[in-house]
């Protein structure tokens, strides 16, 4: 948390025992629960000379004058020959006399985050205003690199019509200061309309706009007395998220560019449309004093949706810059009650809270958070005896799997003798949750045994054998898809499930081992589907792309997502075709019927295991598609399930520890505007000896005027699903999302689509899973 | 241009001489006039055997289904196992029987394009029916590849669902076969509509589907009964570009692919929807003769549409395919008179009869069309003598030269002493026309400087100076921003222009060489303005990209352009603020007022030589923004200019041959919807020691219901321009495309825009022009 502190006079007195003002004001601020001081790094007096140079009085007479050459010649032909002279000696060489900073020491600068001149107008309309801006600009952050100042905040962009210009300059200034990070200060949204630029400020505009100027957290330029206040809010937010976008997308993601969201102007109540800034990396958040509302016993509180958002915030740990503490705005409880409040607030977000519980996700992930993992090879790699270690610590995981086995023991009609087979069995998990189950039924004549083709863990297998097992197990070393099984098995127990459930390569695996199940015999798992959702996250885009492989932007990895923003939405979309925020791409199921089998009793090709899927989703609000989210979820045996589907695993299996989401990276990211539709095409292909994924994406708008006839009242439907019920959701009494709709919304699809735009292709050819034996 | 000919047997029996039908049929063909032979790679054999393995009978009776899973395993219930058996034998050693190929040899594959079984459903509807295509179309590349066969074209695309997954396909086999091309067979539009996709060909559907599939130039399955006739043409044309923008995408612009466009659909008579194919690979296109009709005489002749498209197709010189010529469709001229139609055609182009027409551009730049040159840098570079002798060829250039010295020195009120300098003589051209202009005046007490800083060039100067000019012209070496001149010039002369205007630094040296100027002097070119158009070209994106510099996409290159599209209208678009097809960025004008100056006569800083533009493009018809024209256009004196704009320069410098446009590139193509806005963003800045540009893109479409306010009749209105209308257009008396909407186009603009995407910033920092002295 940082204090805002302001500093008009550098050489005022400082109080004993400091030696200057800013020294004093940053010793305050720590005592009263601030970490650190925002601060201007400029005077009036620079201000002043700058206006003089730079700005003429009449510069803003004349906006209408179109012709920019002509109104160039005009401001030099108005101008003071002398003016001109000076301006262009500053120009030569840029350069601040002592008392237009407001910092001078290494000490004064060591814990400062400095704000760069509030007044510099980087997107005026006037070309020439724009590049003096420019040069005083690069001169501010070269004074504040020579004092090692590690962040500097920019004023806010002002003026849409050119924010490329306003991007171009930053970029320019990331490229010169090579150490120094640059936040982009942002209203979470803008009112500002675009057939209204912000008149340029000239030094005649009186006293009282200097005065507002040198309170930045007043957001005198930000809220306009618009005209179009009837669009929604959300549209304003979405222009603001815009205007980030640009300036980020032309700054290529530099990852030196962060955002100070100045939460100034009143958050709306829907979270929807705030969840964009999730997935980017907003290093500051702006909260002046006059956003407080005073409590019934006068403390300084926050409204319930600025609440909000600062919890949810907490996935960036962003740094609270509160402005006014000390201007007695409040009642109750002083200077000290801003910063306790947001301390509370801190401490009571749900992130901070769930990372802090033990046996939650979010506390066994810490440090994993929006890290990029390598998917596991099991198949072509022999884990390691800690990677085994670390999932065999899900308690729920195994929980369900003895709940499973438990019940298709009970539920199983031939009595004599059963057979349990393990394929796969690692350090032994299944194993022994395979015995209690059998212990619970209280059967005899069980025979278990556990294949295993890890060398290593068949070490393990044997000790457990030998120590605790005894002749209840019998071990079998080799591939279950190569190995012989004496006696065909019941129940077939195997966990070979990926994040996106064949990921794997359990469907190939499994119909090794359908060799010795028998006919009518059961596979723990039964089933599998993988699920996909349009995902937006500056980090992780960053991320892929830094790591120095060609391949990196074609291979998923293994992702415990938080600074992310899913951008789908429930709604039906343009088309009237779209499905949930969350879709299903395709399914397994196991034991497989009707396959072609050779003399081995295994299929001679793999094609049988190549799917397909083209998903619809509706993107009610702008956003950037990075990548795709991939979930899993499998049925164990009847309604005892695993799932990792973000609004089903906590019914289905809440605090399951051992999968994280996939992350399918896209090479280029898209632009998605407000209600357009996102057509996403994925592929699981096979060859003799790999499997992989290829995935594509297409962006669609509903037709303008013409020819289209929009459906009516489309967004009071429920949303038709991909696929049928999930079984899991079925039987802990959620309402099932049934689909009786999919023929109606088949027939509504009347409107015509746009095409706006697609990425290109990505594929996993270069990192496959390779089934070779 | 070659002749598709069917084979349906391959055991037929030739005629004497020849060993096969293939070679008999090729030299039958070469003997008509065609240099070679289009032929179906595979016989009714191999269909027969593949839809019996891989096609049910009933595959197509309940298309409503939609759970693919299902529709999966009910396939292989339904199916005779003992056919499942050998399709599965099949996927595993995919290989043909002899007469199931058309060719077997070598010497028949010597000069054959091959057809791929055009039945073959690469974006079936099915999960499985598409998996067993990408099988056969990749046997068949093999064999293909086997016999050294070059280009292979593939079937058309025919389910729009699915052109993601045909265009995957088309991806992996060019990943699979690295030496072959591949065409994609398109028809230029498609009326299909998504709603009916085409039911799968089945075996049972009679032997007249078979026959008509063995005559492929048929459109059987390219012209539906489509329901959705009431589209404009224009719509079908665009969905079949998209059609291939999303093949050629995914397969990430691969040089090997090209397209096959099938002109059977009768073309319009709209030129500017047809103009898009002019950027792309178009290197194969069909003509059945039933694409021909009957002239007075009875002969085949095509209609005007495509005879049009055909002769400026000519930029590509694509191969012409031609069907059907022996079956007698047309009373006269027989077999060979469709192929000496076309030659007739390619003859009468007038991109062939400008290309062998002296004096021409076109004739000039003969292999130099679409031919990424790197911008001189005369300023950093000492020109070699070669370069200088190219370009003294051009006679208009220098005619206009020696028209406005001479006009300059009759209107030029003083009398006694005129003094002419030449800045950056180069090998004299300039002094030699400055001289005979002076002759022609009959003034006297004319003296004539001649400035070069080349100290090779001077060299020649020098020669010239003994043997030609003797004392009428003194020389100085140097460069003009820093060498002494005795006397002051009345006339100033220079060529300092580049392809921009502005981009060899014209602007920058002019500065310097004003200290010798009178306050009154004349500077010839008085003024010049950058234009900007966005274009199309995989072509130019392909090369760009493919240099190995990491700057290759951020500089900007000299190109001649011919296989290239202006994706901008001349409407004012959806925002009712677009301008012309070409706009006008900036201007410099000579000599400049209120400049401050330094001791030496120098402006202290280059600021003053900054710009930026923001234009508005309409973009009528969909298509991929991959780069940005430039041109620039100049005025030397009064009405005597040079331009290369591409509506201009025929009316001001016909054939001038000095300067082909400039090529800006981005780094990723923008996709661009029909009638969609496109903001682009350019600006020439400038250090102490550097001058470059740097340019961005963002896309917008019109907004779709709700807020928007949209203004009828934009269409009749005319454009607005940026800027003044061009002096030099006014003197040759065509009508000035006048401003008086331009308040009008602002208050007009009511449309909101949504944003739809944008490129990213791209600059030549890494390749900027030296100022340094």
């Amino acid at each position: 948390m940082l204090a805002l502190k302001q500093l008009k006079q550098i050489d005022a007195t400082p109080s004993e025992p400091y030696e200057t003002v800013p020294l004093e004001l940053i010793s305050e601020a720590q005592t009263k629960g601030y970490d650190s001081v925002c601060l201007p790094l400029t005077t009036e007096a620079w201000r002043k000379r700058w206006t003089e140079m730079c700005l003429m009085p009449s510069d803003s007479v004349h906006p209408e004058n179109r012709s920019r050459e002509s109104r160039r010649e005009s401001r030099l032909l108005r101008r003071d020959s002398a003016v001109e002279k000076k301006a262009e000696a500053w120009r030569e060489n840029p350069c601040f006399e002592w008392d237009e900073v407001t910092i001078t020491r290494l000490d004064e600068a060591a814990s400062i985050t400095a704000i760069v001149s509030e007044w510099l107008e980087l997107d005026a309309e006037d070309d020439g205003i724009r590049y003096d801006a420019e040069i005083a600009l690069q001169q501010e952050l070269a004074y504040a690199s020579y004092l090692t100042i590690h962040t500097a905040i920019l004023p806010a962009p002002r003026n849409r019509n050119h924010i490329a210009s306003y991007a171009r300059t930053v970029r320019a200034c990331l490229q010169k200061a090579p150490f120094m990070s640059i936040a982009i200060r942002l209203p979470v949204y803008d009112t500002t309309s675009v057939t209204e630029p912000i008149v340029p400020v000239s030094p005649s505009s009186s006293s009282s706009s200097l005065q507002s100027s040198s309170t930045p957290s007043t957001p005198r330029l930000f809220v306009s007395n618009s005209t179009d206040s009837l669009a929604p809010l959300e549209a304003h937010i979405d222009a603001a998220w815009e205007t980030w976008d640009l300036i980020r997308s032309i700054c290529d993601y530099n990852i030196r560019l962060t955002l100070a969201l100045d939460l100034t102007p009143p958050l709306p109540n829907s979270p929807g449309v705030l969840s964009k800034w999730a997935a980017e990396a907003v290093r500051y958040i702006f909260l002046p004093s006059t956003t407080f509302i005073a409590n019934a016993k006068g403390y300084p509180v926050l409204p319930k949706p600025t609440q909000n958002f600062i919890r949810d915030s907490m996935t960036h740990r962003p740094n609270i810059i509160i402005s006014g503490a000390s201007s007695g705005l409040h009642m109750r409880g002083g200077e000290d009650a801003y910063s306790q409040y947001v301390r509370h607030l801190e401490r009571t977000s749900s992130v901070v809270q769930a990372a802090e519980t033990a046996g939650t996700v979010e506390n066994f992930a810490q440090g994993y958070q929006d890290y990029l993992q390598a998917p596991l090879q099991p198949l072509m790699d022999n884990l390691q005896s800690i990677t085994y270690q670390t999932f065999e610590q899900d308690p729920v995981k195994y929980r369900s799997y003895e709940e499973a086995i438990y019940k298709a023991l009970q539920e199983w009609p031939y009595q004599d003798k059963i057979v349990i087979c393990v394929a796969g069995a690692g350090r032994g998990p299944l194993v022994a949750r395979s015995l209690s189950a059998v212990d619970r039924t209280k059967r005899r004549n069980v025979h278990i045994y556990a294949i295993e083709k890890n060398p290593n863990a068949f070490v393990t297998l044997q000790n457990r054998q030998r120590m605790e097992w005894k002749d209840r197990v019998r071990l079998i070393f080799g591939d279950m898809r190569s190995i012989v099984v004496a006696e065909k098995a019941d129940i077939l127990v195997s966990e070979l499930l990926g994040s996106f459930g064949d990921n794997e390569l359990s469907p190939e695996c499994l119909d090794g081992a359908m060799r010795f199940l028998k006919p009518q015999g059961i596979s723990i798992p039964s089933s599998y589907t993988a699920h996909l959702a349009p995902l937006s996250s500056s980090k992780l885009y960053n991320d892929a792309r830094a790591i120095t492989d060609e391949k990196s932007l074609e291979t998923p990895y293994v992702v415990m997502f938080q600074a992310v923003n899913l951008l789908s939405g429930e709604g039906p979309g343009p088309s009237g075709l779209c499905g949930p925020q969350v879709q299903e791409c395709w399914e397994f199921e196991h034991p497989r019927k009707n396959l072609v089998l050779n003399d081995q009793g295994l299929p001679p090709t793999n094609s049988h295991n190549a799917r397909s899927a083209k998903l619809r989703f509706h993107i009610p609000h702008a956003g950037v598609l990075h990548g795709l989210a991939g979930y899993f979820e499998a049925v164990l045996y009847g309604n005892i399930g695993l799932s990792i589907h973000p609004h089903r695993k906590d019914q289905i299996s809440k605090n399951m520890l051992s999968w994280f989401p996939l992350f399918f990276p896209f090479k280029e990211p898209l632009y998605l505007p407000s209600n357009c539709e996102l057509q996403v095409s994925i592929w699981r292909l096979t060859n003799e000896r790999q499997v992989w994924y290829e995935w594509h994406a297409e962006s669609f708008l509903g037709s303008i005027g013409g020819t289209s006839t929009t459906s009516g009242g489309g967004q009071s439907l429920v949303s038709p699903t991909v696929g049928v019920p999930s079984p899991l959701i079925d039987a802990i009494d959620l309402v099932p999302r049934s689909s009786p709709l999919l023929r109606d919304g088949l027939e509504r699809s009347t409107a015509t689509l746009v095409k706006i735009g697609h990425t290109s292709l990505h594929n996993a050819g270069g990192r496959s899973n390779y089934i070779g034996l």
